[in-house]
């Protein structure tokens, strides 16, 4: 695993070849596990900090060899990986930042994270392509079990798996998954999502999450708590909602096409037009025209790009990406000009 | 001359050929004449225009024969082929929406108009590419030599030619220069040049003359009175502020080029964008963005588009372009559409 790497390609989750892709970018399943004999992070100090990242580290190398996943202490990593690997969604914003021994191992696909000394001693992150929350709960599930027998839990018979935070106290398991709604966002429907997935203790959040604007038209929808309710009754009572969201999308899109094609065509080819010439351009215009784009290619309004491609976009037109490509750290203005300079030259070959 | 063409192609003097052609759209001349026998139109009935338009396109027919003028009676044209005319600058507005015998005379390069019975007997009309008003001028006097051997003018010996406007009285003769001035109106410096050329008594106008906006940031500089002063003496007036107005367009181009590099290319290519991408576009915002292209390429940061080809373009998107086009009346959105099509399939064989 080369940290070169990055500049060059993005996450094969990004890939858009799961089921739905077309408005579903992602199913996550993430697990918050904390170590028996140590303190919460919350009352440990640098010396337990390291300690912790040791032992996590230790038993993630043997007990999940088969993965090969690379492990990297944070404190090793320049702001510009960091920022980068925050971008990819392998670490969060505050664990980016922070500072102690912490980690995070991953495999090349990316598709495995687990984040080391976040909140909790352990974040778990499995990723998939498209709406598959089932197949990926799968695979955690599978990966929990091998790393259990490396690691002995707080766990309480009563309560469950003992969290930092009392949201992720019981399974410590949030599954999310990232949606693609321009239309809805578009004709002012979204609201009435956001009130149908409240009223069954789902949360909506932005691109990265807790606190983070829906930028590009993406929402994640996920579990609030975990107490009390297994994890397939979680899983279940997320993927029963989702097909009807986007079903919504979905008729919505029909509704504008039929009622406005022309507006919708123009905004689309105009946000094309604009990725392609625009010499500045900001991360939230990016990521503006890139949803446009996306759904152009949904509604075979666009030929010329893949939503591989736009789903790479949205993520290596960051600013972290920029830097990491020009391997300088640079200001505000000068990212805006070396993001029109790598989408241009990334669109450059199609017709 | 099939007016059919006129969709296909414009007239010469848009070639972006002439001398100082990045700045200076067309060099014109024009002349009005009345004839002395008959009574200026301000007192003509319907059988007066009648008569004056017969004897007038009679002297043209003969006595301009190897200038192989086509006369057209605009009563016998339809809406659209006298908006046509109009937005080639063959014919005002007011000629091209006003009742009875009225015609125009012009060629195919369309660089010789006249206008009959529009707001004097005759309005005779030389146009040219870039800055050169007195070879302009040197094709008009022969012009108007030669038709006065056919027709008798109304002439006083000491006030010249009469004419219905007394600010026409005199020589009878407009000169204007249509300029492109984008970094003057850009860094809004433009109204130093208006104040500049009012003292020494011209007159500014927009694209289409009197009382019509500055669409695509052309302005037509002209002699506003022709009393007691030769041809010579108003064509070298003109000729000589010319040199100095594009002197200080060059010189903020550069300027521009100099402190605002990135922001100048990035206007200039969204604007590209705009008119390769979009499926709805109002004549205003194509004339902004043809003006930014046309600069663009003029600073050398757009090759793949000629200015001929933007020059050309002004005058093909104009609505009775397009609506001769498609051979049918359009509703302005219907416009909107066809305009955005035409620019597009004009610009498609492009890089």
């Amino acid at each position: 695993m080369q940290l070169t790497d990055f500049a060059k390609k993005a996450g094969e989750w990004l890939s858009g070849t799961g089921p739905e892709s077309d408005l579903v970018i992602s199913s996550r399943i993430r697990l918050a596990r904390n170590l028996a004999e140590q303190p919460f992070l919350s009352r440990a100090g640098a010396q337990k900090l390291t300690a912790i990242s040791e032992e996590a580290r230790l038993a993630i190398q043997e007990g999940l060899r088969d993965q090969k996943l690379t492990y990297f202490n944070l404190k090793s990593l320049n702001n510009i990986d960091r920022c980068v690997m925050y971008e990819r969604h392998l670490i969060s914003r505050d664990h980016a930042f922070a500072k102690g021994d912490r980690g995070v191992a991953f495999n090349v696909a990316e598709d495995i994270a687990i984040m080391v000394n976040e909140e909790d001693h352990l974040r778990l992150q499995v990723l998939r392509s498209g709406l598959q929350l089932r197949e990926t709960w799968g695979v955690m599930d599978k990966l929990d079990a091998k790393l259990e027998e490396k690691l002995q839990y707080a766990f309480d018979e009563k309560y469950g798996f003992l969290t930092v935070c009392p949201t992720n106290v019981g399974t410590g398991l949030r599954a999310s998954v990232m949606l693609h709604l321009p239309a809805l966002v578009m004709t002012r429907q979204i609201e009435k999502v956001f009130q149908a997935v409240a009223k069954i203790n789902l949360a909506v959040r932005g691109l990265y999450g807790e606190g983070t604007q829906a930028l590009g038209d993406f929402y994640q929808i996920s579990n609030q708590t975990t107490l009390g309710r297994s994890e397939q009754e979680t899983i279940d009572n997320i993927s029963a909602v989702i097909p009807q969201i986007i079903d919504y999308e979905r008729t919505v899109r029909e509704k504008l096409l039929e009622t406005k094609r022309e507006v919708l065509e123009d905004k689309i080819w105009r946000a094309f037009g604009v990725l392609r010439t625009a010499r500045i351009i900001s991360s939230k215009e990016t990521m503006e025209a890139l949803s446009l784009v996306r759904m152009g290619i949904n509604l075979g309004i666009i030929g010329q790009v893949t939503i591989k491609m736009v789903n790479e976009l949205f993520v290596l037109s960051q600013p972290g990406h920029l830097q990491k490509m020009e391997s300088v750290e640079l200001e505000p203005v000068e990212r805006d000009i070396a993001r029109a300079r790598f989408i241009r030259s990334f669109l450059q070959h199609i017709a």
